[in-house]
């Protein structure tokens, strides 16, 4: 089998690999359908979080059941699956309050870049779509992997509710769900930050009703223009880094709420400032597994449509020009098809 | 008129001060019944956070209305009133939203270790009890002026419920509050952080059902054995510092709630643990005034009695020793009588 492997800055290559097999009475085998290039693939791509040696990339995935452990009870052979990018057993204490991300017996899935994945403890991770889906759902319902989840998870997180006024901060497939996902909450108004006609579109279509291009201080200058002063009541973080994270801080009114998803490289927050900020902050990885069977309800009864992120699809084997086109900001997000 | 002044490290000082007047119509002056020291005095006193010259003492008050300027409408001469340590308007969208310490016309209360004391936004601050009180329920009253509403905050923002199980960090006055609030809200569990015998006591006499006495990376740890290897669900940061800040991230469960109210000082906190934490964090100055009526009622009603982390009175001439006492550890909390 070929699948996808991280050599080092640049360098991600289709590559011969090891066919997956169970290793555990838990395990689930998947047929994947379609597979993708998270924004958080590109940090190591990119240099920033070097790896180690040659690594399998992938964490995004949906499929067909191919093959189950003696101990799998939920998922049968045949069935289309989609999980989040940690496996959980989603019964431990952690995983019944909702953060299945927090497991305690999480497993990083690797290597999902490929026409086979091994998912491990599968009843606690994958749920199952009603019936085989139709070509059309399968990019949606891959964003539910990751990407739609994680945009889910910063409105859930920043308390989105009916009549909120919503800031974006990011304009990346996370940043654009965010948008989404606070529309589908109710918001009253959504503010998408960014400063990329297409971006700026898409997000106009998944909701965003004003578009604030300004970055560093006057970005929150330019929100509190537009919310009496005060800011938002609710702030997604969707990307990051130490600029984003304060813009998002500064943006929010006294009483309000960051949820911040995107993974933290460099960031340090000082205390005394967030302390008279007077904001709520949660976030972290995403438990999509918590939000899974509502969205994929969502999709399945063509409620929303988050697949439009992908705008750009290749074969499997170009993975390197799926990466190539997201560093260089071609493509908001790439889809792979084995 | 003679107050306490702070002109340096350990050196404060009861002298001949300006009386205070009204200085707009939207002031009162108050007759202070009692006042206090705080723990955020001993910054100051310590020379953590210098004074840039002779600084007038004192932000916790309760007294008598004893002239109001032309504007004010809300509390009349003779009236008993108690306010918090920030003046607020209490109408701005800010205050309206609960967080009146963010008030876009707050002002610092400066000075209350004095006989006198002028309230600035005495409508928006000043709130007034059924009757004059009897005398033993003034510590009680003085308390929600700062340190009681402050641990009540800690305990709201961590969004303590019934059956919740509670760390609380810190167990100077404004800790044991927090102890004494979880208990009001319901909390299963009290766990109270403290080394100190007399503190420990006064902690389960406020509620608190386990006493941790471990600190640094043991802290987190033994709450971690006593709440099935997860953490709290809620935690009190009544601190100020790294190490508490980081220990009370630490002992609070994924998707649990850190309620911070101690001062941060020196406090960064890195992006990446607090993301992969999944902790709720809420806290900043105490919005008092959002508590006050609620509070007034309890105490009243002698429901509760918060005025007990005062274990030193001594007359308002004698205030250095008050300070000495609180930086020496052998006072919890001083009240000060003029």
């Amino acid at each position: 089998m070929r699948g996808a492997i991280l050599y080092g800055k640049d360098d991600v290559r289709f590559e011969e690999r090891a066919k997956p097999a169970i290793l555990k009475p838990t395990d689930a085998i998947i047929r994947i359908s379609a597979t993708c290039v998270c924004g958080s693939d590109l940090w190591s791509y990119r240099g920033i979080s070097p790896v180690s040696g040659p690594t399998p990339m992938g964490h995004e995935y949906c499929g067909i059941v191919e093959e189950v452990g003696s101990a799998v009870t939920s998922v049968r052979l045949g069935q289309f699956v989609i999980g989040s990018f940690f496996a959980s057993d989603n019964t431990c204490p952690n995983c019944r309050a909702g953060y299945q991300t927090s497991c305690q017996h999480r497993e990083s899935i690797v290597g999902a870049q490929a026409p086979l994945l091994r998912v491990p403890l599968a009843d606690g991770t994958l749920v199952a779509t009603p019936d085989i889906p139709s070509n059309d759902l399968i990019p949606s319902l891959l964003a539910l992997s990751d990407v739609m989840g994680t945009g889910w998870f910063a409105a859930d997180a920043a308390g989105v509710k009916p009549g909120s006024t919503v800031a974006v901060v990011g304009d990346g497939a996370v940043g654009l769900l965010g948008v989404l996902s606070a529309g589908q909450m109710g918001a009253g108004r959504i503010i998408a930050m960014s400063r990329h006609e297409t971006r700026q579109r898409l997000a106009r279509e998944f909701g965003a009703t004003d578009i604030v291009t300004e970055r560093g201080d006057e970005g929150p200058a330019r929100i509190k223009d537009l919310t009496r002063g005060i800011g938002a009541d609710a702030v997604l973080e969707c990307v990051g880094t130490q600029e984003s994270m304060m813009q998002a801080i500064r943006s929010t009114r006294a009483g309000g709420f960051v949820g911040y998803v995107g993974v933290p490289h460099g960031v340090e927050l000082n205390g005394e400032e967030l302390f008279y900020s007077h904001v709520h902050l949660h976030g972290g990885p995403a438990p999509v597994r918590r939000f899974l069977p509502e969205l994929i309800g969502l999709v399945w009864n063509r409620k929303i449509n988050p697949g439009k992120v992908f705008d750009l699809t290749l074969p499997l084997d170009q993975v390197a020009e799926g990466y190539r086109a997201m560093d260089e900001r071609r493509a908001i997000k790439t889809m792979l098809l084995p």
